[in-house]
């Protein structure tokens, strides 16, 4: 085979659940079907592992200092939405009508793969609070172990800063993944978030 | 969302199989954990577009003029097994011991599409057996209604120029059951069983 075929079939695999042999046939079919799609799809690739980075308030990603959403008047900014991924925030943007802010944690905490607090950016989040713009802080972090000992330690951090923290409503599977949740479900939960007292 | 994310996403469907959900996980995977990788799909995409063609007597993908298995002298010129595409050829070429010479079709006869024999390289599949160097012409197109017309018509081809044609055998695949094999496949295993030998 080809040494550069190759070499195509085995970079496709750094793509989540690609395998050898899906790697081998979407190969092929940009070879043979889709030279244009495949050279359109080398430049998006280039320019978004150059160009795109975190926004500096908000962590999601974005080719600009600071995104869009963050950068936008119309959106209330009383209201704070702490996610774990981009994909979170994307699916909750999607499914509701929020129109308050993000916060993207790129992560939840885990001691055992060393990300604490600092690796999540929550003493930024914590200087932001004390500001004293936000006035309730949505936790929507993922309802699996990691993600509930993220959300307590996120009320914590609210509350030292007299900002109402507040989660979504049960309705969320348990176990499952925010991004992977249906619309509807999701919608209502983020409309009956309850605020978290201990 | 980023316009570059955006257009990764989109960009990241021109890949079989890749609906607009696994589009945006694999974006949100290349920039949170896999940005070299990304960087590397990018560039092996590219070369590949730009640098992999055709080999001349074969047909398969190839980025020189002639590709490996048809420039090796260990290769068996009097063999030719002939496949529809790129991925036959590679599993034939892994599963058996073959050491023979393949001629791919990129495609297969079928008229109403506007693929005739020319757009097949029939005409110098022709010559080439014009040429005596051949023996026997292993037809290997896929069991479907228009790779069997192709098999038909190569088969044709090969007897005018006094080459003997062969085809795989057709029957119940090792490791299945009777139960679930198609009618039509079982029917002609039945009707072409061969009597047993020790």
């Amino acid at each position: 085979m080809s040494a550069l075929l190759e070499q195509l079939i085995d970079a496709l695999r750094v793509l989540p659940g690609v395998g050898p042999k899906s790697a081998q046939r979407m190969a092929y079919h940009v070879l043979e079907r889709e030279r244009a799609g495949g050279q359109r799809l080398s430049e998006a690739l280039a320019a978004a592992v150059e160009k795109i980075g975190h926004c500096e308030r908000c962590r999601d990603f974005s080719e600009t200092p600071v995104c869009a959403t963050c950068a936008s008047a119309s959106r209330d900014a009383h209201l704070l939405c702490v996610v774990e991924s981009p994909a979170d925030r994307l699916a909750i943007e999607q499914a509701t009508g929020y129109r308050g802010l993000y916060y993207v944690l790129q992560g939840r905490l885990s001691p055992l793969d060393g990300i604490g607090p600092r690796e999540l950016g929550l003493d930024r989040l914590s200087e932001r609070l004390a500001q004293g713009e936000v006035q309730e802080l949505i936790i929507a972090t993922n309802p699996t172990v990691e993600g509930e000992a993220t959300a307590h330690y996120l009320a914590q951090l609210a509350r030292q800063q007299r900002v109402r923290p507040s989660r979504l409503a049960h309705g969320v599977p348990l176990g499952g993944e925010l991004e992977y949740v249906d619309r509807g479900t999701l919608s209502h939960a983020f409309g009956s978030r309850s605020e978290m007292v201990d």
